[in-house]
């Protein structure tokens, strides 16, 4: 597991190596592990619907060799001097975020993940100078500060979409003040996000409607996911059932989509919290907004402080994430079926038990 | 004064006729005083940019003979069996609600505002059938629940853009956390509701910037109303200048604008509290809300409670509005001066001091 303390350390993971987001074995060096730095063995990693985003460059903001995965969970293998937080053989998690400025107010506040200059996980270029490579690899070393501990117990299958979906799902029912049991949800799109939803609201004690565009997961979100009610966003009767009657509206979905039928579930101070990054502008009416003073904002992935909240709120409550396990070689099917939906509902790669270099052909090193 | 106890009372107001939207005596009859009923004699009332499109059918739900006036200043001369927080001499303000069901849960919260049932001042029919009518005019008659103290020693035509103008401001900023001293805020629009906005935000010891249009009103913002900073909003480099500044934008503007150059300017957190009914849709791209949690809302008028605070607040703080008293003989006139925004900033009726009957040949009796 490449050279001793001190020295620069070798990591074998699978990239992209241009658009085409086709990834295959790649090696490359990481840095020494600094006193503040955790030196992981990646045990297994989640698969993100922004992963695909970035391995195909359809941000403009994608650099080659890309190694993805930023729903990481691995086991500590070297502790740099300064380290309290972990010690050797904790199991542990990283998420999107692996550097932030230090000093600015998001940052002086736990909200690193709005820090101007927060370092990406991977397609990134840390503080060395050295770009970032992501979890589908054998290790990773990362500054304990963007390390959390994996509560006792917990399947590390289980913890790894907590690191991203679920965090992006708890920490604006946390920051909004929507933990209460007893509440009314709403979870537009079922997705690797919007499933975690539907089971955060649920454990939160909250009475959870499923908004799909189609009857198609209706099953799938009444008996697998425990939602307490399901409505297909275009039957306009049935919109209107539900009008007035939310708390909250967790939206997933990544493309345009008119406003107004939300709001209008949404009671007096209801929030509409967006998750999906869409470039073409969302449209709605003012009076729907001012007439019962509703919220329309969104929030971005989490803290480090709520990751670790979320992994104790699951521990606790028993929940657990619906996934799929592949080995590193299905990765790209994976990718191809994640892109068509093809997936119930996160895929979780068994890093530690694949061959990460069955393809050594198409190896290179950097 | 009408009828005694127990019997219908005469009132005499200013009326429209027809979309023309020219007002002119009307005598019409007011409910005896039931025994929560305030009957009040009417001292001023301020113009509302709201009652140019009552009086225009602008919103298409005009009814006419129409008494327009929702911020109305009057004397306690007579009160009902059940009423005990008015006494006779009373000096006391109504506002733009004076109805609403008492049973839902904004009601149930202090938020009569928001009943889906709430009775409007003027333009509605009351729970006896009978059309409500507003301020210009004499007299009228107000469930005590919708009538409000002025603080005394509080000038009456200082108090009355406070019930209306004044409220709108207020509540938003009490509802979002938004009171403390040293925020940063923007007022986009300075109009009835915008000037207030800068009074009030200056009083909270707030720092204040006006976002406007043009540089036309740099020198009244900055020199007379007491802003701290003025920013022409189609200047890109000012715009930039405040970028992530700004904890909130009280947006009056009343047409459609982007919103992409306001949220810009928010930090993290920061809210955009929409006030203006815009029947176009608005627009705004949601990493421009998600990767600094900001919130779009909007925010109607305030509540009874909140309208009580506000006039506390200002008596406090001393804070007057900026207003030009008319007589009800320059109604027409005024309407169609605020019709061109030629108003420093609220057009108060001096209602009691006017001769209300001078064009008796127009007059009609309901």
């Amino acid at each position: 597991m490449g050279s001793g303390e001190g020295g620069e350390k070798k990591a074998l993971g699978w990239a992209a190596r241009d658009p085409s987001g086709v990834l295959s074995p790649y090696s490359y060096t990481l840095r020494s592990t600094g006193p503040d730095d955790v030196y992981i063995k990646v045990i297994c990693c989640g698969i993100c619907h922004t992963d695909i985003h970035q391995i195909k460059n359809d941000l403009g903001m994608s650099n080659y060799p890309m190694v993805p995965g930023h729903e990481v969970v691995g086991e500590v293998v070297e502790v740099g001097t300064d380290v309290s937080k972990f010690t050797v053989g904790d199991v542990v998690g990283v998420g999107v975020i692996v550097g932030c400025c230090g000093r600015c107010k998001p940052c002086s506040s736990d909200l690193e993940q709005y820090c101007n200059k927060r370092i990406w996980s991977y397609n990134d270029v840390y503080t060395d100078g050295k770009p970032t490579q992501g979890g589908f690899a054998d290790t990773m070393i990362v500054n304990q500060k963007f390390v959390v501990k994996i509560p006792e117990g917990m399947p590390v299958e289980q913890a790894a979409p907590l690191l991203c979906a679920g965090v992006t799902v708890y920490s604006p029912l946390s920051h909004f003040g929507l933990m209460s049991s007893g509440l009314r949800g709403g979870i537009l799109g079922l997705g690797g996000v919007g499933h975690m939803g539907v089971k955060i609201a649920k454990a939160m004690g909250h009475h959870v409607t499923v908004i799909s565009s189609s009857e198609r997961k209706r099953e799938e979100a009444m008996d697998h996911l425990g939602a307490d009610d399901y409505v297909v966003s275009s039957d306009q009767a049935e919109m209107q059932r539900i009008a007035d009657s939310l708390d909250y509206i967790i939206d997933t979905v990544p493309v345009f989509h008119p406003l107004e039928p939300y709001l209008a579930s949404l009671k007096l101070d209801g929030k509409l919290i967006l998750m999906g990054v869409i470039n073409t502008p969302l449209q709605f009416i003012t009076p729907l907004v001012i007439l019962g003073r509703k919220v329309i904002s969104g929030s971005f992935i989490g803290s480090i402080k709520e990751t670790e909240e979320v992994l104790a709120f699951c521990k606790e409550k028993g929940l657990t994430s619906t996934i799929e396990v592949v080995k590193i070689d299905e990765l790209n099917t994976a990718f191809e079926r994640l892109h068509k939906n093809d997936v119930r509902y996160r895929f979780v790669v068994d890093v530690a038990g694949s061959n990460l270099v069955e393809e050594a052909a198409t190896t290179t090193t950097k």
